[in-house]
């Protein structure tokens, strides 16, 4: 196989921009030579149809009796607009201070370069590697994965008989601090429509009588948290997994401050967020946003009118155990409940996701049945990263989501080891998206050893 | 003088849009034609020139021991657009059923007319009519009288020599019921703009531990009312008026019920508004509306942010005796109070305007010295309009605000009798625009006879 950087830079040349019909061969061409690196390192590819753009399925069997890996990463890409914010041009990947840059650079094609450069390597010394490995390579999680449901429901059974999943989709604090990350937030969506008068009415000639669904709903909007920064849902809580007492103590090591943090953000003050410190809150706790929210008149200057609407934007970001039907039915009818009867309420009720968690092997919570096959995964990495990258793996949980990571463990009952190769400087979906050759080559180091001590061949 | 229909179509077909400057010819060509008739009337017109649109400023001087009447009114409209809306051209006055449609027919057009065909027939009986009269005809006020102030400096102390102003630029309930407007409120303008994270953020990554702009502005906007309607703003019912049982009285002349008056605006109720009832809360109380609002993403489905920005837009709107700068200050400083120190807050303090009062001769509070000219004015009307329309006048205060109107009592002492001859059916402001003709007619031979009796001609 050749050289991972020029693997990377061509496989950035195929612009796989998901959401926009206009990169239809972009796609293919991501797709196909994805396959292509998955032929050459002898696996047996399916091309899964999906409504929109295939799925890569691709197997390595090895012995039945070796555990069975499945990774999975995806070929798309988010959009690269604005194009005049780049530095180079997104899909002519361009190296600069030991750094490539070009859309998709970290997110999602260098970890999967990664992992098939170390696999390479593995299989160029052991051509005949017990594990038996399925890839699976979507091409929509830019656009929140639509197919995979399909994609279970025909192939949940025979990805069951996997023991764990590897992903390399989210995040570490810089190239030498690699984060395993053990949880990912669910999510919950949901739209609020307020109608009062049937048209904007002039506040001078009716002004007094009428309950402005601006204010009703930013006095729903205000009663949706207390003055602690606590959801003020009814039940909101009930089935939040506690935080262990390891998990704050990770954190300790991960090397940012609540004032780095803040400067980072450049906020005056932090929200306080219901006990916990910010650091805590963007990991362990469940939150309540308003992502946006509109009515009456937004332009220049004054308009002296009562609007016929007003709506709101909300998700909820859950932790693992909270169940998002029941979390979305709760905030619904605690909307509804403090809806004034001035104004009629609307509802979009959007997707949902659930939260993920997984425990590394030897703490407190780790489940007593545990299998084997993951714990040994957790342990292999643990020494491999310590190894190649100077400093142990902080196990932390995650503020984001990867819906479909929630979706194979209830669909195929599988748990991930997710080793974040990401760092903040990446600029995942913005203008200049990169990734570091430096992090990239020890990450090959590693994830070579990784794959060699599951395997038990080194 | 010309039939006064024919006149009415002449004014209108002067397309006078102050606002946009493409309109210049017709602009001018309504202002000469309004200086033509007060020439053809008697009038030394003075063409007061200003930044924007000049203001007709006329005398006719009678005899000096007589009274002496300021009549205010507006040679501009408001646009047109949209055009398609209209059933015929707006500029093109057409009549139908009885009125007569086009841009401005009743705002401020047609009463400009029905004044002057008025004072013409007391001319052509009384050439030496002893009244003095000042017309002041402006061409800004669609766009909020901004040259007004210059004009008040320098003609204040000539107009103050005046007794009192006429004005029709108020409404009344149908063809039939005619109201004298006995106040207007007065408007404080105001922009609140919250700024959180230096840009928008993931709420998955950072979501719990940022103070979300849109929550905050929504716990300020939500904190500003009272579950009674009532503004909780400290100080802001200080000095406020209040309702004397007469008012009260004369409002249930009002042909409109609450139910009827909710049908009209189909909302499935009415806001508590501070103990009023809905028809007392538009006319009696002062109000804190929030007119516009927006932050974050707003466009289809959601988006995941937690926003940089979110701003409100924010009118009040004042009864008299209630001081527009300490109103203002007093929003201001309640909003900074509850400003959360997660975000910074910013504001635009937008153009302030006085509330207006005069009340009738023989109420429990009028004024005891209030002057003979107004009070034999009131009088007159009382009983031309009650002769020409078959039912006496309702006096009735205004939600709206004319702040010309206080800005004439303000700086020259002027009160103003303000009888309204819009009537719901015109729309002003709107597609085709229009003025009742029988209406007319019945207001012509009403203000021949007010005119008539004050001059004690008849």
């Amino acid at each position: 196989m050749q050289n991972p950087t020029e693997l990377l830079k061509d496989y950035i040349r195929f612009p796989s921009v998901s959401t926009d019909p206009a990169y239809g061969e972009g796609m293919a061409g991501a797709r196909n030579y994805a396959c292509g690196l998955l032929e050459q390192l002898g696996f047996t590819v399916e091309t899964v149809e999906t409504e929109l753009h295939p799925i890569l399925l691709a197997d390595r069997i090895g012995s039945p009796d070796w555990p069975h890996i499945v990774i999975y990463g995806h070929y798309d890409v988010q959009p690269a607009d604005p194009f005049a914010l780049w530095t180079d041009a997104p899909f002519e990947p361009t190296i600069r201070d030991g750094r490539l840059y070009g859309r998709g650079a970290a997110d999602n094609k260098g970890p999967t370069i990664v992992h098939m450069a170390a696999l390479a390597r593995v299989l160029a010394e052991h051509p005949d590697l017990p594990l038996n490995i399925t890839y699976v390579i979507e091409g929509e999680e830019e656009i929140g994965s639509p197919s995979m449901p399909a994609f279970f429901e025909r192939y949940a059974e025979r990805l069951s008989e996997a023991d764990f999943m590897l992903v390399s989709d989210t995040g570490s604090p810089n190239t030498e601090q690699i984060v395993i990350t053990t949880a990912l937030r669910g999510l919950v969506d949901l739209e609020v429509k307020l109608r009062g008068p049937k048209s904007d009415l002039h506040s001078g000639i009716h002004g007094g009588a009428v309950y402005n669904p601006i204010q009703a709903l930013a006095e729903i909007c205000a009663s949706l948290h207390d003055a602690d920064g606590r959801v003020n849902v009814p039940g909101f809580y009930d089935d939040v997994v506690p935080v262990f007492d390891w998990e704050r103590d990770e954190l300790k090591r991960y090397p940012e401050t609540v004032e780095s943090y803040r400067r980072m953000l450049d906020v005056p003050a932090f929200y306080p967020a219901n006990g916990l410190s910010p650091l805590e809150a963007v990991r362990f706790g469940p939150t309540l946003e308003l992502n946006g929210i509109g009515g009456g008149y937004q332009g220049a200057g004054s308009k002296t009118v009562i609007p016929s609407e007003a709506f709101v934007k909300i998700t909820c970001r859950l932790v693992a155990d909270q169940d998002p039907v029941k979390i979305q039915q709760q905030v619904v009818q605690t909307i509804r409940d403090r809806c004034p009867p001035g104004v009629t309420l609307s509802l979009r009720e959007g997707g949902i996701a659930e939260a993920y968690l997984v425990v590394p092997p030897g703490r407190p919570n780790t489940p007593a049945d545990q299998p084997e096959a993951l714990a040994r995964a957790f342990r292999a990495a643990d020494r491999a990263i310590g190894e190649y990258f100077g400093q142990a793996p902080i196990y932390l949980r995650e503020g984001g989501s990867i819906p479909v990571i929630a979706d194979f463990k209830k669909r195929a009952g599988l748990d991930a080891l997710m080793i974040g190769l990401f760092t903040p400087i990446d600029n995942l979906h913005a203008p200049d998206e990169g990734f570091s050759l430096s992090l990239m080559d020890k990450a090959i180091a590693a994830f070579e050893d990784i794959i060699k001590r599951i395997a038990k061949v080194s």
